[in-house]
């Protein structure tokens, strides 16, 4: 059974979600309704690219569980964004040197899911996000996560420029993904360490390339330019878990 | 209906198409459209002498069928399937020991994409999929391969357990995904080998499973089960060309 915390029940309550910025998971719409109030949360789920079922009244009734449902019913994501320094203090509890993903504007929900998916796999602390011209946590993100984003912390910061500085301060190493760098292998990945992967059409922007310690290129044997985003990220987050863990 | 295998949608795959010398039997561009990229392909069209058709938005949406098309529509002579011989010809061709992917059942056709891309780069001489319950070379793959497939031999065989059987007999051993085998760092990946990973959902089948040499690990540092299967697949693919090229 689903934790009712994160149940929406009726209109009023999901439009005001929608409004309210959170992230809802799943939309279930009665079959058949489209009128006012419902077109207007259809409006809302397709521009947040929300997950949205047409299903039967008796399957929301069911859901709702006597409470009235006036046709629509939506799961609520139950996760937050947390803060830079959450993300240090998560690494501080672990008693581990901290190691962090930098997104620099991944636009695709696909990528960004699976990016978090492999930060939580390979042992990192949190991934850090860019607020503009990049996709949030919206539902298609948390899907493709496979439930990573429960666990993994996220969070968003206005420029990525001044997070880098300010986590230099703190200890940190940065290294990006850039194919004219040095090969991977070849690089000291271990200690305190942020990795910096762009999006999928432009990679790594100059002014944050700039600022890295290290430019990382995984190997290229074949015909074509790179990697699928989320891909190089997980090629790369695993060669910096090989240096620290199996070296 | 057009079958979609032979369909490239957007400006990347229809601009590498031309590059990779692949037949394009006919071009549709947006009405108006005549900016950078879209100047590029209708010079390669004009070279190649391709029949081109401006249409209206509209038209290209109801082909697109949804994928974003960014102005431009190909319909491709044919991506033809590879025979496995074909693939170990190629190897040989560059005096490699062979080195082929086996996809045992990929579903989603943006995974198959993004693995043949990585089969591409990493230095593989192929890929083999299989016949039934799986993707085959869809618009959507070849548009998730960036290009790749234009250059990456693809065959598809009715069973995968008999394949493996006969690529043993030319001294290929078998290495496939398993959460439960020995971790990747520890295991000798050198040689002619065949990387072999299941699907999404229920990963690599048990008698594919036993038949292969070697079960290896992604390390698992987090609390999910497992990465995005195109990612997986990078990892140990990139784990492969370390050892063969780095070691």
């Amino acid at each position: 059974m689903r934790d009712e915390a994160f149940t929406l029940i009726g209109r009023n309550p999901v439009l005001e979600a929608f409004r309210a910025g959170k992230t809802i998971d799943h939309l279930f719409v009665q079959d058949g309704l489209r009128e006012g109030p419902i077109s207007t949360i259809l409006r809302e789920a397709k521009k947040h690219d929300t997950t949205v079922d047409f299903v039967k009244r008796s399957r929301l009734e069911e859901i709702a569980g006597g409470e009235s449902h006036q046709g629509v019913i939506a799961y609520l994501a139950s996760f937050r964004y947390y803060t830079v320094e959450e993300i240090l203090d998560y690494a501080g509890e672990r008693g581990e040197e901290p190691f962090v993903f930098i997104l620099d504007g991944i636009e695709d929900p696909h990528n960004l899911g699976a990016m978090i998916r492999t930060a939580n796999l390979c042992g990192a602390h949190g991934v850090i996000i860019r607020e503009r011209r990049a996709v949030g946590l919206t539902g298609t993100v948390a899907k493709s996560s496979a439930g990573a984003l429960n666990y993994t912390r996220v969070a968003k910061v206005t420029n990525i420029g001044n997070t880098i500085d300010a986590l230099k301060q703190r200890g940190l190493w940065f290294v990006c993904a850039d194919m004219e760098g040095e090969t991977m292998y070849r690089l000291n990945l271990r200690g305190a360490i942020g990795l910096v992967v762009g999006s999928e059409g432009e990679g790594v922007s100059r002014l944050v390339r700039e600022k890295c310690d290290m430019r990382a290129a995984i190997p290229m044997r074949g015909d074509i330019d790179s990697l699928n985003a989320s891909v190089a990220c997980g090629v790369l987050a695993y060669e910096i878990l090989r240096q620290r863990h199996y070296e």
